[in-house]
């Protein structure tokens, strides 16, 4: 009896879109508003769910008290009101588009779950443009 | 031609989350304030998905009103406005997580569907925590 | 220059609405499945909002955070998880309807706020039922 | 490292549901007012999601700007603001279910779309029911 | 202690936009897609508004039940699958825009209410168009 | 008959809250996450409200198409994918806070409307914090 448990999370920061290696003009061409080198920004929801049995006893595949606290450290602490470019490691070579840094949270969050469950992560960069990953 | 067809409902209930054999204080540690002895509650919304062949005169996989009278025959007419630890038969030795009250409700729908048809269900217990099941 | 500033928070509770003189059958026919003897629930979102002058300095009206935390110190803190007819000294002698909710949170907001500043409080029952109260 | 892409669209269009070859009466019988001979509408919300590997440069499954483009193109303007069963030919002898205007719209964007990428569409005909086709 | 009940519901119509006396060219001007002569719809969606006094002893301003069950009979049963340009008598002479169509609400629902209390409806076209009408 | 017609608009733009004439541990103390020096950012999700008489012969207050176009070339094209410190003149010495945000929208919008109509601007920082403004 495997259930998909989620928990809707909420981060805002600062990003631009580009590739340091391509002049402007290309940059602008592909990437156009999002590669303003002042930096434009989002509200991130994040919904993250863990997929396995359910503990016959509790009732609870994962305690969601758990799960939101783990975002909290792993995600939120490291994301929220921060500039991705600037601030935050993993996209120091990494350009941060919405599919990147669902990839990002997904290697972030990854560890710190048992090997019998499974991981997805959905983040909306604005409420019409959102992605998924699943490892 | 498979599409899956969902339908959204509503059921307002009460709860409370403990393992009976265990200590006030083990259950208090597990459940937190889920654990309060005069229960909390939730709107719960909930999303019944059948996927299936398309019917080539009708154009339906299934009738939603079917669907729709469905759900509230065998869902909303059990659990709304209901004590689910005191009034719903199911959870009398079953603790009402989310991740129970998806497979209960799977269970009771599961029998009114033919069988080439595949079910699943989604059951929000707040706007952050969701839980899905597929049998 | 008056602006309303508005922070969204949210708390579960469980509660029965009835009229303690009236017989069981006269509440069943009022009330309906909301006089159930075993309590349901609801996850109420509220509004709160607060209109001010803008500080020529800061730019705000109320810090957010401010508002925030007096939502969680006086309300959530107060009604989250909670049986509100059992637990929730306000609603001994007063009916929890959504009416009376709204009443009790703005009542208990209203002291801690300048008394330049208005307040408003939208409370939602359930996202299709809500009310509003300004004092 | 697949990642499926979303983005939401939207139109409105009125449409009837029927089958020419029954009597009005058997029409009745199936479709209730869904079968009105002067038909009703809807705001149609659409999700199209394209799942594929992040380009290693510019960390694009698929550019959304080309996703929305091309939903803007093939689909708002084909059934924005019409009548579906008289003015698009795809429901000529097509019923235009949610289910069949789903398998429709996946066919009229599946050959835009490179082989390696997989599609899927959501649509919601209302907040309550949406299909989800994916070839 | 005056408090604003509010109850959201639902309708789904096809309408056009369009003044009779004025040429195909200039409703085109004008209304544009809106005026297509085969119709387009929408998901309407209500909120209708009653504020007064809070009854002491039931704690209600008005039972949400008898305020569901008067936008039903006045409201979704007169509107819902219908064309409103067709089928609908007050739009015989009357565009039925989200302003006049609000007004036409608010008129069918005013009679029904007590004298002491104020009405408001709100009426969404889509999500991103509305219209507020107090009478 | 006075109608409010409000039409929905969204933009995305990063920021940075502080005073320039204080310390950096003072802004740090008041405005906390939202002081980064590198910026964060949001979707500012914007209701435009305007409010008039109805037009005997439309049926409109304004034509949404109108203005939803005055939207998108005073605000969206001024703010969208911007840097507010950075790029945007009206906050060259204003902090851009979101009262001060819905201040100076309202102040581009107002000369375009007629006398006769009222204006109010509801603009949504995150999902939780939202602001109103009707000069």
């Amino acid at each position: 009896m495997k259930v998909k448990v989620s928990r809707k999370a909420h981060f805002n920061a600062a990003h631009r879109l580009y590739v340091p290696e391509w002049s402007f003009e290309k940059n602008d061409a592909i990437f156009g508003k999002c590669n303003n080198p002042n930096f434009h920004g989002h509200n991130y929801e994040l919904i993250v769910s863990v997929t396995g049995e359910i503990d016959p006893v509790t009732g609870y595949v994962i305690d969601m008290k758990v799960l939101k606290d783990l975002i909290k450290s792993e995600i939120e602490n490291a994301f929220d009101h921060k500039n991705l470019n600037v601030e935050v490691p993993e996209f120091k070579n990494v350009n941060p588009t919405a599919e990147n840094i669902s990839v990002v949270i997904w290697n972030k969050l990854r560890p710190h779950l048992a090997d019998d469950k499974e991981l997805e992560v959905v983040l909306y960069e604005t409420p019409r443009n959102f992605v998924t990953y699943s490892g």
